[in-house]
């Protein structure tokens, strides 16, 4: 049953601002760009279109601490790994490595964690993540977390 | 009756890019700042929350032309001046200045051309101006315009 | 001295995603327009322009906790706390609060350390914060950390 | 002699705005990644990492029509062809379509006008195109840019 997910993407120039590096802001479009890829892999959507009750999965927490920058054009695996799973939300952590690297360069690391919930009338209400999707995602093991 | 409006607003450091200046896409972002404050300043709002027919003004056509670039922290108008009004679309000219800079410094001009739209059962259908907005708003007169 | 700023601002429409919703990773880049407006309140930049040795401050933390959503046009007051000064580093915390809402309607708190560098030869090297800076700025008291 | 190229890449959830589709202003960020990908195809990069006067291409003009909407996690093909080449300067045109999409369905077309610059004491001013540059590159014929 899978407990993570492995990203690759390039780094764009409208992703760099004057400092020369990739914002620090778009490191979080990232993470999020590796968790919709491993819905994907499920095959899922993080968005569905049922029109009934449609789900989302909104952000409840977001942290990323930023070790080395990334550059234009850099190759970067964004390494998705799932640290907890409750009836109503999931958590994740990702570590940013430069395509090419040692393991020692990570460039950086960051969490997410998701609530599941149903669009009514307008507002949002937490749900159950649906079984479907349950079924097919695991907390990764100790030995996969513990890896530097 | 109004046919232009001017935003003033100040780059911000997320806005450039590696070549230390606000990256081209962002004046398509500006452009839109100040058209939807255009429509505040009439008493609207560029999105309607009426739950039956919700109404959108999807883009057509948007263009830039760039002459000076911008950079952190440039304090910057943005210049809308309404250039067509027809039943369904309203077109938009916009001509960027850096504040307390001569008229001659204009840093870019662009233009935009959008449509009303209902949504309706998840498609877009183009609609009619609503009255009370079309009421509002004339085309800019050639002297307007003419001013450099 | 100093040790805490507001900023207000509107929520763009480009900053919206297909949710409804201000998208998560905008929340960082309002932490940084409040930073660098706290940083020209005490009448700096953010990016000194002396050519010798630039300086700036990368992020080594950054996190948000969100408890409401923000929407289009939403005004929304950023509340920025210092709450860690060392010799190389800010620490700042971030209060998100919809403009004409009581105080027990905090949208998210975001959290920021960030490190003084200088650009040398196209690398970064940590460095003391100027005194001139330093001079200026404190860690906010118990008691302003205090309030909800 | 290349004069045309094709990027695909999917839509993201942060690309699109509260209308459910993709925000306008990243077409014109489609439009760099392509070109970007374009010079990597030729074996250049559009930075120049040589610290003596380092090149970049800011953009003059760009344009985009807009015919249909891109949403969440369609495929979308960019081809670019190369309209223009002068001493200083190259013209591109951009054509969207979603991948397993019939030829007729074209969701937009864009143009990009791109000046070659080099940096010399912050300042940028055009020079000519570097001659192994301008060799692989030509202008697309008649025929490809017919096409519908």
């Amino acid at each position: 049953m899978p407990y993570e997910f492995r990203l690759r993407r390039r780094v764009e120039f409208s992703e760099t601002d004057m400092a020369g590096i990739v914002h620090y802001s778009n490191f979080f479009r990232y993470m999020e760009s590796a968790e919709h890829a491993f819905f994907r892999s499920l095959g899922f959507s993080i968005v569905t279109r049922e029109v009934d009750t449609p789900m989302g999965w909104p952000r409840v927490h977001a942290s990323c601490d930023y070790k080395r920058p990334l550059k234009f054009e850099d190759e970067v695996e964004i390494h998705l790994l799932v640290t907890g799973k409750k009836a109503k939300s999931l958590s994740y952590e990702f570590r940013f490595r430069k395509v090419n690297a040692t393991l020692a360069e990570e460039v950086a690391r960051g969490a997410l964690i998701v609530v599941c919930v149903r669009h009514e009338a307008g507002n949002m209400k937490s749900a159950n993540i649906p079984a479907a999707i349950a079924e097919k995602i695991e907390v990764a093991p100790e030995e996969a977390l513990r890896v530097a």
